[in-house]
């Protein structure tokens, strides 16, 4: 399909370059195109109004992300936005919003992923999906997970304004709980559509630290109204053609090296771990040092010992971080009876993030022989393999990047993303922008207006690509 | 003044070990000993009711203390008490209550210390004090402070009805805030009745974690109505001739030993500090170890040298203990950012434990370091002498068990007391009793009815003896 393949891009090569001409192309034979053709016809890119409504849009996507961060939990620049809390409801609400404006068919399902679509001349075809999330963890930034949606429905937009018209139907799916803040889930909404059986059972029964149960929290935000079994979530195999996300880089290669655009060929494997410790606690004045077996010491010890076994690894690409540690009763002159550790691990090599696991477990049980605590949890969360872009979604990506004349390269993503799962019912692909000294989770994350339009460019580009494949 | 201290002892020992004679005593020249003579000579001790309503108020106790321990934010048997909440407004109605049916007459200063008073025959003397705490860190027990409130009202309502009357008036102290839960001061109101100027200024101004300022939690609870400056509440030195506090031993060597009461000689000197660690933060997934500044970490560190530093001291006298750790943003893929300690550490050998505060310091400062975090704060909460017993109050409480037939021994307070700031403006001295296995400041504290009637009756007999001195 070479053919009209070239005509597409020089179309909107046209739109995004101000080329003012697209007469000599010949495409009679297709009807798809011929059916664009007419669209596009109907629709003037001469006016400098295009060119200045695409700059416009780049800033209206930044004021969208400004409004988006309102809607939070902790002060500005802070963000706190956790699964089914009203501020998510309201949040979810305003990109509904956006997604109607844009002219796409809004779908929400049983968890609240919610799915934007733009029908193509060809219906029945696999779709091209792309999205990502906007639920923030505590004391975070605005652009995590929101520029992939937000992005998303401006490309959509981009490709519609510039008389595009696609093939396969277009989707933007904003999914739900990638942070796993609230039930310790991450990707919650993308496992599920990838299909885990597990997930969809342990759901029913699972509760928060509040002990709101995830049914009941689901339901008081309008999700999983009638069913307690969530499997109606899975989505069948076939339903997405390719699968894009953008997002922002979360670390500074992209920076560091003046790049604008990172194509994303893996995404590093991740495993969660939570743990406890148990102890007998008493009295910090009248229980003597040799009689205490203090269970908030026996986690200091295992948060040291994740990051000395992560360093042991010898490789740059095994990270391991303890970013929760709780003591029960937790005053300040009470030895602590209890304690609870989550510890995060990830590498580009399973098997020795595998490794790493193992060490941190043997560690923690000779913790409980030096200390005499008791191991009352030693539990994974979750412990996925790595996952890789798709040869054609990469293509497509660095094709686009290189029409846009843009500067880019090929990278893995340390982070994990909806993508991870979504790689497990879909070819998938990311697209990384530069952000500010790769912050993220934190109130400092920032990304440019202009690195965020050229992330929609490459989005609309490919996704116009992949839409006639 | 031997021969009627004679007198008011045989006079208790009938009423407790129901010998029933009493006539063969020479007083008559003595007023006060006259006035107890009209009181006495009226109310019948050779009723068997005396005695079973002895029994009965030893189980009276019991219940007042499963009472009160209703009033808890915590689910049974756990007890969560903390300063100006409704639980602990309800509380102190409830004692209130309970020294209004004593008899006493009810008193409340600024900081809502609560002050039951009988006067005595010669009312204008100093007056003898007993009393204790109700405020409970959270998952905590029902008797620390608890049994030395309602016991000494216990106490004055069996002196009462053994128709002794006083010489010295005898005032039951609840005392505010003796735990730091809430604004990370301890005994609060004790220091403040001792004349501490820089809590005084310090209360205009602190605010607990939800930023609720010390002046509106008071006025919340009814307190520090018309005053911001509570230097109302310092007692005048020699408002007491004597202040004794019964407490459970909070530690097992009573229970080991097999006996019944603990004269404390001295109370170990306690100091806590507040330390705060600060790094960059960022994405668990994305900041590779080498690019790390893990303020969460850094604390783990100091925890773990806080417990070296003190065993390196050599003396098991020494004892230091992380209660409190939080992390923040305290979500499992975000590298801490911020780290906040709280550290409780005591010694009967003050220059010993100032030592070790020391030690902590510098090793914190190592921290940031070798670590590359900020020590954003360092800050010495207090930093408190230890406090010797009045040797007058020692021999009154060894003459009470002795005359009790119970078996007692001198001993160090290593948990510390507001008897440790009321030994500043009054002779002081603690009376101890067994609890079990030395269990403290959690659900399974627990102290025996006849572990605590004895030390009612050794408390009562004190008071008695003092209160004629």
């Amino acid at each position: 399909m070479v053919h009209h393949y070239h005509y597409v891009i020089v179309l909107l090569l046209l739109f995004f370059t101000s080329i003012s001409s697209h007469q000599h192309h010949d495409h009679d034979h297709d009807p798809s195109i011929i059916s664009t053709m007419e669209q596009f016809s109907g629709y003037s890119i001469l006016e400098p109004t295009s060119f200045s409504s695409l700059s416009y849009d780049a800033q209206a996507l930044q004021n969208q992300i400004d409004e988006l961060s309102g809607f939070s939990d902790a002060p500005a620049p802070s963000v706190t936005r956790v699964l089914y809390t009203d501020k998510d409801v309201l949040a979810r609400r305003y990109v509904k919003n956006l997604m109607g404006i844009a002219g796409l068919s809004v779908r929400e399902d049983a968890v609240g992923n919610i799915f934007g679509r733009w029908d193509g001349s060809e219906p029945g075809l696999a779709a091209v999906a792309t999205g990502s999330h906007i639920d923030a963890i505590p004391y975070s930034g605005k652009y995590d997970g929101v520029v992939g949606v937000l992005g998303a429905v401006e490309a959509i937009s981009v490709l519609k304004r510039s008389g595009f018209k696609p093939k396969r139907s277009l989707e933007v799916i904003l999914f739900t709980s990638e942070e796993p803040t609230r039930f310790g889930i991450s990707c919650l909404g993308s496992r599920l559509l990838a299909g885990s059986e597990n997930l969809a059972n342990s759901l029913k029964t699972i509760t928060d630290s509040q002990n709101v149960s995830f049914l009941d929290a689901a339901r008081s935000a309008g999700y999983a109204r009638d069913e307690d079994d969530l499997s109606s979530v899975f989505l069948k195999k076939g339903t997405y053609s390719a699968f894009i996300e953008l997002h922002i880089e979360q670390g500074p290669i992209l920076e560091d090296e003046g790049i604008s655009i990172g194509i994303v060929t893996a995404i590093a494997a991740p495993a969660s771990l939570r743990v406890e410790f148990e102890g007998n606690g008493g009295h910090a004045g009248a229980v003597l040092m040799p009689n205490r077996n203090d269970a908030g010491l026996a986690a200091s010890e295992l948060a040291l010992a994740v990051e000395k076994h992560v360093l042991e690894s010898g490789s740059v690409d095994t990270v391991g971080t303890v970013g929760i540690l709780q003591l029960h009763p937790g005053a300040i002159n009470s030895i602590p009876s209890k304690s609870h550790i989550e510890i995060d691990t990830r590498d580009i090599d399973e098997e020795r993030r595998n490794q790493v696991i193992e060490k941190i477990h043997e560690t923690a049980i000779r913790i409980t022989k030096t200390r005499g605590v008791k191991l009352t949890e030693f539990h994974i969360i979750n412990q996925d393999p790595p996952a890789l872009s798709d040869e054609a979604v990469v293509n497509a990506m660095e094709t686009a990047t290189k029409e846009l004349n843009l500067t880019s390269k090929l990278m893995i993503s340390r982070a994990y993303h909806d993508s991870l799962f979504m790689a497990r019912v879909s070819p998938m692909g990311m697209i990384f922008i530069p952000c500010y000294k790769g912050y993220s989770h934190k109130p400092e994350e920032f990304a440019s207006i202009k690195d965020m339009s050229n992330g929609v460019k490459v989005l609309a580009f490919t996704l116009a690509k992949l839409s006639l494949q």
